[in-house]
């Protein structure tokens, strides 16, 4: 397509997109605002500025060069904050361990990576120590400590953090580079196979960032994060740079504040001494805040928390919104860099019921500007936008990760037919609204039905006497899957196939769910399978069921 | 340099940054939202959204293909806003033609830019057919007309812009391209010889509406522009897209008020209906508002108002505050796209006392994320960000034109030394404060000392007998420069070169300007010479003077 296309005067500044642009602009807009690192540290943000110069000194001279990559082992904090920029703002690319994969995933990810030199924390050590030996490309090491006298022993230790940036010169020229250059990569755990790496580049952290804070600013009738707010992360520096929220407080000046290990009790007393206003995390932390001590009777009005990572349901909203806390919901996953969408209420619904209010702010969300949405069919047409038909959530944005890292086939898998592949079963309305319904893995495909596992373990669970469910498909010769519920009961209840039939029948007559979703047998036992996140362990249980299904298990109940 | 960069999975989706992404946008989240112009239109962001696809439809069966200038003569509308989605989706471009132009100039503009289709308001059709016979390369006319039965004898015409767009068809299918496809132009009045033509590409106009929607909600303590907002531009839509913020609004879904001309007492009325919250405008515009019979009296509290295009006075600015109006300056120019600075308070401003933040919010203001500025030395060094030291005003940023459309040599000027080159004077504060002193054309340069001629009219005007006063430097061979006065006194007043330095000196004594900043010859005239657009003509005032120094004019009073 001959569109017009005039090159640049030769002399004109081409200006790409660096990271090193957004610390620029807070930094010189607030030289004064703070950065605060539990009851350890606080600096101002011209203080920052320079320790970002300090940071690449020291990697610089420890012999990081351009393409390298620096890996980071540490809980959040100011130093996080500083590797997000100093060592992409040198060219280099950085490598946010999880450290919450086992040692065997993390020295996986650490070679696969290629990581050149790594900062660790000193409560890490003895995790590094056992997987160093086994490390493939590691040269150099850092040590983090909140104590400027610690000292280990290291393979290739080049110093504590503290004592280096002390000595370091407070002046880098940092260069011009393709804003096509890998920033930051990590390692997302599938169910199969190895940690797969993500990464984006400069061009994609600054995009993100801009869309970002034109969201959290602009869309919506209150402003979630602005120059005035106080910001602190409750999801970990390591997990998509903190949803990259950190890159857009820094671009816009705001205070920031960093809590370390997560302990509820001191989250709560971080948030009332720094006048905390604006948070993210996953509803699991927002439960664990909830229920502290610390918390218990105190009024949270002011404090604006995004929640992600999994679906929020309607009681901990209800019970948060009690608490003065005002919640918003957003998608996204580590493929995505992460934001994709926000549960912005527009026009129509603000003016809605405030029932209908909060069953919006629940839902995954409208895309966010330059985020592109659709539902996509088995058989890779569109389904339409009519909050009903289900599908696959497949996106286009700028920002997305272009594949993983040296794996070609899962690459092409994530991107077939051009669009990223979410992996999440959906449904689009047409105001925009995208609602998660499940993981496609998850789903059950019976008589040409999907049915969301999520809708039939909300239903069931309303049974009294049912303390845990989880629902499965399972492969039928008839129906291609049929619904399979494991059941933990509550002390001396009991429920069979029959029992639940019944239960489950007026939400049929009703309309919730057709009458294919009934299942045909169950299983009680006393513990339910799950992750080591917690997350109920689906791949596990299919495995179990067709397991017992082969051995006939008497144990089953059936229809 | 070599920095890591990974080629993306072969079927992944590059996601350029084009336009039609900022309407998808807005026009998702925000449907039922509305459009108005002047009391004759009203439509919400669902139609706006078809009607852009119908007029890319009328465009193409015109005949118009992607690299084609498409030129638009109208004021502000929903037609021009039409214009501004549609010609660059469709890979064409988009040249707003400045109506205030001498016929001559728009003749030259057009046939420069090769304007292929002309899209042109019945009220310039006399303007219009009085150039049409010297077009070289217009094929096609489309008449726009706020009554669709209007007709005219017009060349080439294709038909009634509304009549067209009711047969049109309502779908679309946008094409991706290459995001450094030019999506729009438009032409700069300089000082000398023919208007230079300026342009931005489909990246470049993607990347300001970010930065600009970020900045207008994130920074400072009060949201300028929001979801809730009601946005009206006061500033012509052929200036640099309505200053960029029409893509802004459309983006976030804000609705958004056209006027039409620009009548002071219509101006208010719509304010008052449409109840407009954010509006930007110059501070003539504004003077003119405040003045309109319509507006005393009245209070307009909750309108944010942005005042660019030229320096903010006190004086004004105290008085819409007397109104209720909340002004923020800001800083940009054609070149620009044009976006650079806001006079956004940090935390250090908002904590001072209220004369001090009404000093800081008539100043250019601090550079908005991703804007590199400085101050550039006549021996291309820089000057220190010292709020003192005066020096050229020089930029980056990923929004500046890279050049002037077929002007090599004024396109390196430009860009000379790797920096936009802004042509002002200014100075740079350590709190990144940018504040503007004077054209460098119009700076005086004296015993190696620059004296600004904006500091010293504003001391002059001060003189009882002084009505106004233009100050312009003039050659002398000992300071290479001197600063003389022109002066047009109050009536029966009276005022030499001596009682001038009698007046001034106080301020020398004070250390507000320096000795030689004193005029030493000065003459008085019944009228100042005026630019077109009511600016002081300096360049005719120095020759001017030139002619009576040449002549030992009688008049001129000399120290």
């Amino acid at each position: 397509m001959q569109t017009r296309i005039i090159p640049p005067a030769d002399n004109a500044h081409p200006c790409p997109l660096l990271i090193k642009r957004l610390l620029l602009s807070g930094s010189r807009y607030e030289r004064t605002r703070e950065i605060v690192y539990r009851d350890q540290v606080r600096y101002s943000y011209a203080t920052f500025n320079e320790r970002v110069a300090r940071l690449a000194n020291v990697l610089t001279t420890a012999g990081v060069r351009p393409g390298d990559t620096v890996a980071v082992m540490d809980w959040d904090s100011h130093r996080y904050l500083e590797c997000m920029f100093a060592v992409p703002m040198i060219g280099a690319v950085l490598h946010t361990i999880n450290v919450r994969l086992s040692p065997e995933q993390i020295l996986y990810t650490m070679n696969h990576a290629e990581d050149r030199l790594v900062l660790v924390n000193a409560e890490f050590l003895p995790l590094y120590q056992a997987i160093a030996p086994h490390l493939t490309t590691v040269e150099k090491t850092l040590l983090l400590s909140d104590h400027p006298e610690a000292s280990a022993e290291l393979p290739g230790l080049v110093g504590e953090y503290e004592s280096l940036m002390a000595e370091a010169g407070t002046r880098y020229d940092f260069p011009d580079f393709d804003e096509n250059s890998v920033a930051t990569t990590f390692y997302t755990t599938g169910t199969t196979g190895n940690p797969k790496g993500v990464y984006f580049t400069h061009r994609q952290l600054v995009l993100h960032t801009l869309a970002m804070a034109s969201t959290l600013g602009s869309m919506d009738s209150v402003r979630l994060m602005g120059s005035d707010d106080v910001y602190m992360p409750i999801t970990p520096m390591f997990h998509v740079h903190a949803w990259g929220v950190p890159y857009v407080a820094t671009m816009l000046g705001v205070k920031q504040v960093y809590p370390g290990r997560y302990d509820p009790e001191f989250l709560v007393e971080l948030w009332r001494r720094e006048k905390v206003s604006f948070s993210h995390c996953v509803p699991t932390i927002l439960q664990m805040l909830l229920g502290a001590k610390a918390a218990q009777g105190v009024d949270f009005g002011g404090w604006k928390l995004i929640i992600g990572g999994s679906a929020l349901n309607r009681g901990l909203y209800d019970a948060a919104k009690a608490c003065g806390i005002q919640l918003t919901a957003a998608y996204g996953m580590s493929e995505t860099c992460p934001l994709i969408s926000g549960a912005y209420l527009n026009e129509e619904l603000r003016a809605g019921s405030e029932d209908e209010r909060s069953r919006y702010r629940i839902k995954a969300g409208v895309p966010v500007p330059l985020v592109e949405a659709a539902i996509m069919n088995e058989d890779g047409t569109f389904a339409p936008a009519d909050g009903e038909t289900q599908g696959e959530l497949v996106l286009r944005a700028p920002w997305l990760t272009q594949g993983y890292f040296r794996e070609p086939e899962k690459s092409e898998a994530l991107w077939a037919g051009g669009w990223m592949h979410t992996g999440d079963v959906a449904t689009l309305d047409d105001m925009g609204f995208i609602d998660i319904r499940d993981r496609l893995k998850d789903v059950i495909k019976t008589g040409g039905e999907w049915i969301s596992s999520l809708d039939l373990e909300d239903l069931i669970s309303r049974h009294p006497a049912v303390r845990e469910v989880a629902v499965v498909g399972v492969p039928d010769p008839q129906w291609g899957e049929r619904p399979f519920a494991l059941l933990v009961l509550r002390p001396d209840a009991a429920l069979d196939a029959r029992a639940l039939k019944d239960h489950l029948k007026p939400f049929v007559e009703q309309g919730h769910i057709n009458k294919w979703a009934i299942p045909s047998q169950i299983a009680t036992v006393t513990e339910i399978p799950k992750t080591s996140v917690g997350k109920l362990d689906k791949k596990r249980i299919r495995q179990d069921v067709a397991t017992w299904q082969a051995a006939g298990s008497t144990f089953l109940s059936t229809l």
